[in-house]
């Protein structure tokens, strides 16, 4: 991912304004229990057995939960259009056509053995959102986009095509569905030779709402309706190479070994204990480990591991990362072994937009809900969009935090109130000087 | 394997019975260059382009070295068979016809990327021994019997056979080779039908002597030219399942996580403080390890990893593991996890004889070399023949202590030490009431 920190505006005081467009309609709600049919006939595409959902984005579930979500967006009086990178864009006319479009959207495709909420509430509830305003006649002046990115779970594919460039050659990776990228593309019904007409720039949207399920468990363990995105969180990954030297697990005493495998478990806690020891909401996570040759009876004299490190500040990844460093250097000194760290990706946090944070924020209030400000540590397409104008995220509470799971579950309650602060949230913006 | 503990018989004085034998002819001695041309020639079945050799039973590699070493054994004037498990048997009369055969022996095959000194110093060695008595016209009052066992590599296959039975089940397992044990017998040319008739009993030996490198770095480190083997480690092998929770590593809080990966690594420390913290030569190994799901952004929800534990003393073996589930335990406890072992394979330790350990070190000396005794840790053929009658095991330095390598090696003048002591053993023994 080529993601780039997202530059701040200034923050406007537009209470004056607010005041003045959301005295129109106060009592304008979503229908929540539509929200949940559409969520359920959703679900049934890429339905595993044991519950939960696999659809992969370039997969038939993908191409049969997109008819379904077009279906949508047409009873929701929206354009429907798939773009040339494959992203289902549905639009509605503003008032004032020389305006850029507010967008608002998500995604619909899933990992492996996925749940029903990451991505489907965000999608379901934009569409909503269209569909209130529709049918309350309330016109906008900003033109209306709700975008239902491709491939998000492959690494934010649509919304980086819409708004920067994939190199060539990620485009011929093989997506979890098999297919490549560019043929994934073509599949949805894009067009990889013409990615670029596809592109926009800078200021080509007025600003982008996104609603999520947070993923993690802060919200429902503190009993908030609503989280205010700060940010999404920077990634950075390395691979980390341990040499030891193998040998006979019988015959060599252990006062002369070099056993990679001990090293790296010395590591893997030196992790914990770097990221532990900041204050703050950074995460740290070592998530795949190889030990070679691998066999009962030999001295693992290799091993391969992942490190993960994420945090809104990517000072403070760097940090930690140093940290680490010199935590390795220790350990590779006390257990005879090398250690090699080998960046793999680095994505950077993409903050969101101040005033639509302080909107969010009051416009959750108004409907009688609580808030609470926090990072995403996941990665979202909104991250992606920073580049093109102001962005903002709605967060609603995630059961037990658990999510890339079938066990995934967000209360129909809290879908229906994010959708709510949604519709609020854009009828505001749409007033606001953006 | 199918091990049990070798009963010891009693330590009887045998030092008036030696000294008669041995004043025959003690200026005897093995030809240590025939060794090193045989090791040489032997090593070219099987080489591996970068150095050491892939040797695997029933490969035609094993074939050729098998053909070349039966040549050796005709030359040193042996009666060469192939015995029904597979395994090449060199016979010589003996002086007393109804007297069971002394035999000495080893094996040829390797492991994958092996090298040129496990098995094959102790068979080349015998060999010689064989061809040094013919040479010198010495005649044994027992017959003498050098053996090549087929598949040591693959859990002492030949020896077991001969000394015992394996289950159904076993012997259609693949070899290193790809080809079952049951093929391999065929292609050897054995009978896996008859292959009951091969087996021996407790007494169809008079005793077993065998050669072989230490593999440990023990002797090299404290400049010993013989090590006196007091027997073979038992083995135990556990398969550990420990169960966390897989969850987003970019959302899940660092305090809400059941890091599978996390406690497996204060696990493997804890391994490793159990194990250190006994007196004694006892090892320890992790050398396997799985984290599921295994991608740099998920909590490991599930780590599998192998222990293995060995030591001359199975009391100690369990001791150890008992102290290392009380640490898996309270691992269990602070980590959110839970533990779960499964022994996957048992074999006990084999001592040697006592009687024929003081005669190799009585031996070694006679002949101006330093001895010392010490466990082997890696598994050998002497531990199954000692079913069948006392074994005593003579082990020569290995430089750095590797084995299992094409860094494998061993100095020419203590592989000769080590044929000269096999040879005088092999006399004295003779020449003792068994």
């Amino acid at each position: 991912m080529n993601r780039r920190k997202f530059n701040l505006g200034l923050v406007t005081t537009v209470a004056a304004t607010l005041v003045k467009t959301t005295s129109g309609q106060p009592g304008l709600r979503v229908n929540g229990a539509r929200i949940d049919a559409h969520l359920a006939a959703l679900s049934e595409f890429g339905k595993n057995p044991q519950g939960g959902v696999t659809r992969l984005a370039y997969s038939e579930a993908d191409l049969q939960g997109r008819k379904y979500a077009m279906g949508l967006m047409r009873e929701a009086k929206l354009e429907v259009s798939v773009d040339l990178v494959g992203n289902i864009v549905g639009r509605r006319a503003g008032n004032e056509a020389a305006l850029p479009p507010l967008v608002i959207g998500s995604h619909i495709d899933s990992v492996p053995e996925g749940g029903n909420y990451d991505g489907d509430v965000g999608s379901i509830g934009a569409i909503e959102v269209a569909q209130t305003l529709s049918e309350n006649n309330v016109k906008l002046r900003h033109p209306l986009e709700v975008f239902i990115f491709q491939n998000e779970e492959g690494g934010t594919i649509g919304s980086q095509l819409v708004s920067g460039e994939l190199p060539a050659k990620q485009l011929d990776l093989p997506a979890n569905s098999g297919k490549t990228i560019r043929e994934g593309i073509k599949i949805l019904g894009g067009d990889p030779a013409r990615l670029s007409e596809a592109r926009r720039k800078r200021g080509d949207i007025a600003a982008y709402l996104e609603l999520h399920i947070e993923q993690g468990g802060t919200l429902e363990a503190e009993k908030i309706n609503i989280g205010v995105v700060e940010g999404i969180v920077g990634i950075m990954h390395w691979e980390v190479t341990i040499e030891g030297f193998a040998n006979h697990a019988g015959t060599t005493p252990m006062n002369q070994r070099r056993d990679a495998l001990l090293a790296a478990a010395k590591f893997i806690q030196a992790v914990n204990s770097v990221v532990t020891g900041f204050s703050g909401r950074q995460v740290g996570n070592v998530g795949k480990i190889q030990a070679l040759p691998g066999a009962y009876n030999v001295i693992p004299g290799k091993v391969v591991l992942t490190l993960e490190l994420r945090d809104l500040d990517s000072a403070k990844i760097e940090a930690m990362f140093a940290k680490i460093r010199v935590e390795a250097a220790n350990i590779a000194g006390s257990t005879g072994t090398k250690f090699d760290f080998k960046q793999t990706s680095v994505s950077y946090p993409a903050l969101t937009d101040l005033r639509i944070r302080k909107l969010i924020d009051e416009t959750a209030k108004g409907l009688g809900l609580t808030t609470k400000s926090l990072p995403s540590g996941a990665g979202h397409d909104a991250q992606e969009i920073a580049r093109l104008g102001p962005v903002g995220m709605i967060f609603v509470p995630s059961i037990g935090g658990i999510s890339h799971s079938p066990r995934e579950f967000s209360r129909p309650q809290d879908i229906a109130n994010g959708a709510n602060v949604l519709l609020h949230a854009l009828v505001k913006l749409d007033a606001m000087k953006l």
